[in-house]
């Protein structure tokens, strides 16, 4: 399912640089609330970004990718601070 | 408040990008702390990536602009389920 869905997002990142319609963007929104019932974290969906950008324009510089580890560090906490409060919603149902 | 974090942001970005060492990463996660106490919404996180990366590299050719365009609209659907636990939680208490 994963690879489906990271196959899938590397299209629409593809379509959106080239087009930057709103067409992509609403397939984006689409993805990312299936993203978010297959409970794919914030993280990964920077890690998946990241991957994705580097199979399409791999040359970009240095800074780039250096530039989305810190942003997948910042997002761990995110993912920490989902599960933990999905933890508390599943106790309250 | 924002404008504050926002600086720290680029300081520890332009720092990550130069030395990439455990510390910097380590800065990044206390202030993404920071950022979740603030209710700093991730795809916030995501446009304070994008202007700071901006400022320091401004240079970047514009496929880089355009994948965080598309991460920003990716995180609107998390942020907007953050929010929604969150007020369940707060309901809870």
């Amino acid at each position: 399912m994963v690879q489906i869905i990271e196959s899938q997002y590397k299209e629409i990142l593809a379509q959106y640089i080239r087009e930057q319609s709103e067409q992509n963007l609403y397939a984006g929104q689409i993805l990312s609330r299936q993203f978010l019932q297959e409970n794919v974290q914030p993280e990964e969906v920077i890690s998946m970004h990241k991957a994705a950008l580097a199979g399409l324009h791999g040359e970009l510089p240095d800074e780039v990718w250096h530039s989305f580890d810190l942003l997948i560090e910042m997002m761990i906490s995110y993912g920490m601070a989902n599960r933990e409060r999905q933890s508390l919603v599943q106790k309250q149902e």
